[in-house]
């Protein structure tokens, strides 16, 4: 089965300890739909304006992504400038100039309005609220969000909540959310605000799921080299939900897989600069690493 | 098979945001003793003052621990205290009276120095030296350091890295060891300085095992209420140790499943102020935890 992402499409213009890249390709969307593509065929929604480059559009062409639903318009694709510090967990922004996403007014055509797997990825509320709105009787959704919007727009985000089958945050979100240090106790609030599957990404130290069965804890992929993390939680979520769409089969059951699917996408993304490493991978390359996170988790 | 265990035998005053508790039964030994005691019979090597109450040695004797070799002097027992901040990750000593654990001379009856498993839990790394110095073949031994170690007696800790199986410290400590912020090149790095098997206790994000056999992830059980974390450490070397000499067979086949029981025994050390939830526990209640981690690190 299909999945449908929005989120945002950007320039990335990324420094790390480990070098410097202007303008790579980015945005939650351009992240997620990449690794979602590794299993399943995806539809992308977003907008870019007239400086967004031929090369970018054959990426997308390159991993089969369909792009009926991104809009090119007149004036600047969103831009995102950032930097790490050593460890890689610290980053910093040094610029955001919306460009073309300040406007953006997603509507999809109707082959987009019945695509069963739908990841709301990081992007405002109110533009996930608007594609969800058009979405018809959607077999699984899921919701990605930022810090930013917790502070800016926290109404429309719980909101939100009451609409989606899974939460994805990271395990400071959920402490902010929740105003609770305890990330157990604090899943048990974030599923009263409406989300049956929560899903805490905790980086390098793997993920957590809180679902009716229980908890799962994911291990991260160990990495000897982290180039450039960024992506790497959208990475997660659509390797997350591709996989999901790709398999048969009751959610809970295979929920837990995708998961695990989903950190070795991330554990690419997170080898070199922007998408650089997620693309130069394979369906096979991830395989390989899911065996090995099998290894590394037996007991 | 039984266990020897050197370490600090201490009052710890702990101050936390879920209270302030005096004078509890602390320490590095005491801790790891305690947590072996569950598992196998559990030999003490220490010094305390002739402050040291009763009702501490009774705690003791519960446990069927061997205090042959506790040494009793004149003069008073090592008190610790320390305030946690909210988050419970962070502390910091508030003062440090060594007492008599400053002149420990610790000489081991015979009837102890061919105990088959030596931890030698987080002490001087001089003390340790002095214990493995009479011990006579053992078959495994683990050491446990901390970060003053690290900067006040590198040399000697050095020493001893190339005397022990395995070595366990936390993430920060094996980052400033090996300064370097990647914790998988960071534990080749340590590897280098001798110990066959190197673990990385990671709080509540778990432990990682680095063994001829590869990498292992070990989850922490998930805790609602994190009251006092002094001495997790030390109960999970402690658990660990004491599991591996309960069990037959090759040490590789269950050094894993070992630290899954260390875990287990470091999350009641956490439920409580000092000892306090680790002696009300059971073996009953750490197997009902250890199968809890099963179904929870499943995929």
């Amino acid at each position: 089965m299909s999945v449908l992402v929005v989120g945002s499409t950007a320039f990335d213009s990324i420094k790390t300890p480990k070098g410097e890249n202007p303008r790579l390709l980015g945005g939650s969307a351009s992240h997620a739909a990449v690794a979602a593509s590794f299993f399943a065929p995806v539809k992308l929604v977003g907008i870019v304006g007239e400086d967004f480059p031929a090369e970018y559009m054959k990426l997308y062409a390159k991993h089969k992504i369909n792009v009926d639903a991104l809009q090119k318009t007149s004036g600047k694709t969103f831009h995102w400038s950032g930097e790490y510090e050593v460890n890689m967990n610290n980053r910093r922004t040094l610029a955001t100039e919306l460009g073309v996403i300040e406007h953006f007014d997603p509507v999809l055509p109707d082959s987009h309005r019945s695509t069963p797997y739908v990841l709301l990825a990081n992007i405002s509320p109110a533009i996930q609220h608007q594609v969800l709105d058009q979405m018809k009787k959607p077999k699984f959704v899921v919701v990605d969000t930022m810090d930013l919007w917790l502070n800016i727009a926290r109404p429309e985000l719980l909101k939100l909540l009451k609409r989606v089958d899974a939460f994805v945050l990271n395990d400071s979100e959920a402490r902010e959310l929740t105003e609770d240090d305890n990330i157990v106790t604090a899943l048990k609030k974030i599923h009263a605000l409406g989300p049956k599957y929560v899903i805490i990404k905790k980086g390098e130290h793997g993920a957590m799921l809180s679902s009716p069965k229980g908890l799962f804890i994911s291990p991260a992929f160990p990495l000897e080299k982290v180039v450039d993390p960024t992506g790497a939680g959208d990475s997660f979520v659509g390797g997350m939900i591709g996989y999901l769409a790709s398999q048969p089969g009751a959610l809970d059951a295979k929920l837990r897989r995708a998961m695990v699917y989903g950190s070795v996408v991330a554990s690419f993304c997170c080898e070199d600069f922007g998408l650089k490493a997620t693309t130069r991978s394979t369906r096979k390359a991830i395989e390989k690493r899911v065996a090995q996170l099998e290894k590394i988790a037996r007991f």
